[in-house]
């Protein structure tokens, strides 16, 4: 611990069996030169230990937490955190994610794709849509415009030279919707997306290029045309019975399904042979594509899996499913779709991470917009937003705070462009905070040349298909997308330095990133950010020094400067 | 939900299998006639539901929490909580306690008393100590002054005509300690303390002076002298070592003990037999006790009882307790000893609530007296006094935050008149906020009338007996402790008010409780409280009026009012 104050002495303090445990800190030899600096040992006694500091002083004492400085012993959940016994996928860390949606990314083969007519769903035909046709049915799911596995292929020296290292696919597997989350084999790619041929292309192309694959694990429901589900159906006594929750409910299917929705049956993991089945079995699914070429799983509605049509055994599961997928392959990565605050479930144990709506995307783009996601309008200002940044980011442990997916847009949720009013300033802004940011960035395909959407609202006007004209791109844009991807990828402070906030006010937020490496030397990041579309000078104060702007090369001095945060700034020391 | 905001409307939000769903709420007649009123259906569908309000503006939207109104989605440990399915101990809400340290109370019988060198406890003879002398050995266990149940009794008037409707004893159970938290047998009252013809008196007496006890149960330990270790000591193969856990570390008992203490074996709620013993097998001592006329359980060492020598299913286990506690006597009233942070023990399934050092007694204390119980000085500001008990009060469902045990000063920590420097208006500020403030007020013997200690610091210091020559009593001070005590037992806002705190600067504080009635009525108190101890004039703005002062009877208007903090104020409305 280094501090400038005038301490008598310092203690680290720390939770034991419900009891503080105090050990006395020992003044080592400065590595700063200008502070001075304490050293403790911590015993490990529990996988997740809480601690603090406290500075003791003649006339005063204070404890030291993720408060910050204070004069009171507050709650442990604001105790600093060390997680032991955990492997965090650090190549995550370091990685640059992409999300694509695979109907509407590239259609590679035309042969593969799904004919109007060709089945029907929920007693409607699909139909094969031309890829430029702009989305205007809402809420549709039989619109198929023919992109597939082997476009993705053919994208990878579009994204390996945009700075992609990795790859997060909407599902792949067999199923009758456009979207995929009603899986009706999970065991097979989707012969309209190619089939196992184009995976398997797409797996080794991939891993030539450098980039890992996420697949994405619809664990909490199956499709109705599921053959487990359509056996449960069949015979009143059939074993697949077992594997959903049965009821008897006016106005409702007569089993749990998600939200309510006949074709999407609810798995109940109470159910020994569904754990094994999907999860943790030898052969399970989750074994079954981290074995053909799969880096990890996003878990869709990570937050709902558990037993008899509810939630409970949620973290049970999360840990078994973890655990084996771990087993496969030892530097999985494995994060859930929690779109609320996710911090009981994230305790290393389970998921690395989870896709940090909560923490990040949301309120990150609810101030830069004025809306939230739904619409409605907003005032937020950056002071309250640091507060919400920071209480989401200290309630997790370190390794797990690095390991959150972060985003501005996906699938399910308005496209950054358009919820900006299609200010690039704005979106690089945004795009700022993303790179610079504690946690796993990924964009959203189509969104670095500028992919917007007709009509303000979430799915399905967020999935227009990506253009390959690239006359219809936005060429600025997507070279200021590349040359932040670059700095992201280029910059060990930004995969696993802690993070502060150093300014705040309605306007304009930044924040600090730092290691300190044995020697003392500090490694520095600051990004910047105003959401106001010209120019916005902003006062910060730097620490040590000399800066340099990450994009431009410029000199700054540290201390004290006033910069322009207009469309986001990422200053790096040295 | 009451408002006078410009809202166009309002939705409650609730959190739901981990997610968020919302239901209008309803514009219903003002029922204040100054501001707008809304109410919503909570669907109950956990026994802990969290929701919050969202306020909806022509330009903006607000979430209201237990943070007050914020732009943005706060985690869920902000939101409020809604807990069903719990019976809490009412009674306990109207009840003033009193802390009773059975040796140093009262001496009603002195045939009883432990005679010196009566027997040998860890190779030292027991001792007899003359009533009046002072404690001059620091970690004394063996001087015994005599104090027993027939004193309790005979002291029963004066405790009735203090306002005092609630005794905590500690131990009384047979135990070679002059503490007795090293019990040897849990299922026989101390001979020493007048047997069990003591306890059926002092019960009988007590239930007709309407005055409820509440007995210490040790369950994390016992003492060495207990049959059950013997046995498990005798014999290799005996049954009962299954009931500790035995271990092979250097320099420690070989079996796990409370801080390595070896008489103070810990017991291994591995064991089923343990669990049946003492928690809640039909014959257990949790219901031996509340048959036998107790009103409920103080637990020692809450956090620390578990399985194997650790606190692992310490939630598990405190449910199984109270659940048995609340078969034998539906209202028993539950709560542990937790020095620290309780909030993830406090579900509304465990204990009713807690000693409430974390969030009332220590952080009071050390604002008003300048340093910690560790006697560190401590510049602790009201500002932050207010944010520490904020936070603490609003992590528990309501139920919990009113069932907590508060005190000031206890048989374990400095006495406060020490603390507090002997001042008497110090005193009363802190007595004031112990009788206003949500939760069971509990006061320790003695400190009515001005009992301190000679020097300073924790145990033994703060168990000097109790005098029963008047002469040496401040009657000052217990005239006023009197009133105090009265108001808080008149006061039914006092019971089951809401909080909020509407006051704090540096050296005064000041909060509100409140309730609401279904015609609109509001029933207030605002407690207001200065470190001084000298005039302290402090502006406050109080809600509604007319005001009066609770003990002098002065009228005192609603809005913006000035007056002496010092020595403390409890003003009421109507």
């Amino acid at each position: 611990m280094r501090t400038t104050l005038d301490v008598t002495d310092v203690k680290l303090k720390f939770v034991h069996v419900g009891e503080i445990e105090t050990v006395p800190a020992h003044a080592v030899a400065s590595l700063d030169g200008q502070s001075r600096w304490f050293e403790a040992t911590l015993p490990l006694h529990e996988a997740r230990m809480r601690y603090a500091w406290q500075l003791n002083f003649a006339d005063d004492h204070l404890n030291f937490t993720s408060l910050g400085l204070h004069h009171s012993r507050r709650g442990f959940r604001n105790w600093f955190q060390y997680l032991t016994g955990c492997q965090p996928p650090t190549w995550a860390w370091e990685s640059f994610f992409y999300q694509i949606f695979p109907d509407r990314f590239r259609n590679g083969d035309p042969t593969n794709d799904v004919q109007t007519g060709e089945y029907l769903y929920q007693g409607r035909p699909v139909e094969h849509v031309a890829w430029d046709t702009p989305i205007d049915r809402r809420g549709d799911i039989h619109a198929h415009y023919g992109g597939d596995l082997n476009g993705v292929t053919q994208a990878l020296p579009y994204l390996r030279d945009l700075g992609i290292t990795g790859l997060w696919l909407t599902p792949v597997f067999v199923s009758p919707s456009n979207h995929r989350y009603d899986i009706t084999d999970y065991r097979r790619i989707d012969p309209h997306l190619g089939g196992q041929a184009a995976w398997d292309e797409l797996v080794a192309h991939a891993d030539q290029g450098g980039i890992r694959i996420v697949l994405d694990g619809v664990f909490n429901h199956m499709g109705n045309e599921n053959a487990l589900f359509q056996a449960a159906l069949a015979q009143g006594d059939a074993p697949e019975r077992q594997l959903f929750t049965w009821r008897d409910e006016p106005g409702k299917p007569p089993y749990h399904s998600f939200f309510d929705v006949p074709t999407l049956p609810k798995i109940d993991y109470g159910n020994e042979f569904a754990v094994q089945e999907f999860l943790s079995g030898e052969e399970s699914v989750v074994r079954h594509w981290l074995r053909r070429g799969a880096a990890g799983w996003r878990l869709d509605v990570a937050h709902m899996i558990g037993v008899s049509g509810t939630d409970q055994e949620n973290l049970t599961l999360h840990r078994a499913l973890k655990s084996a997928a771990r087993q496969e392959r030892p530097d999985a990565y494995v994060f859930g779709e929690r779109f609320y605050d996710p911090e009981l479930a994230l305790d290393g144990q389970g998921e690395d991470g989870s896709m940090n709506y909560h923490g990040f995307g949301l309120p990150v783009m609810q101030w830069l917009s004025g809306q939230s996601i739904f619409g409605e309008p907003s005032r937020l200002a950056g002071e309250e937003l640091v507060d919400i940044l920071w209480d989401a980011y200290h309630a997790l442990p370190p390794q797990v705070a690095l390991s959150m997916f972060n985003l501005l847009e996906s699938h399910d949720i308005g496209r950054a462009h358009q919820r900006l009013g299609e200010s690039r300033r704005k979106f690089l802004a945004a795009f700022t905070l993303l790179c610079a940011y504690p946690g796993v960035p990924c964009t959203y395909y189509g969104s670095e040349v500028g992919v917007t959407q007709s009509r303000a609202g979430t799915m399905p006007w967020c999935r227009e298909p990506m253009p390959w004209d690239e006359s219809r791109w936005d060429r600025g844009l997507l070279e200021q997308v590349k040359r932040l991807i670059r700095v992201r990828l280029d910059t060990p402070v930004l995969h696993s330095g802690a993070l502060r906030f150093i300014h705040a006010e309605a306007d304009a937020i930044a924040f600090l990133r730092e290691i300190t490496d044995t020697q003392g030397r500090p490694q520095r990041a600051v990004a910047l950010a105003s959401r106001r579309t010209d120019t916005h000078p902003v006062t910060l104060h730097l620490p040590g020094g000399p800066w340099r702007d990450a994009l431009t090369g410029e000199a700054i001095p540290g201390g004290t400067v006033t910069l322009d945060a207009c469309g986001g700034r990422l200053l790096l020391h040295p």
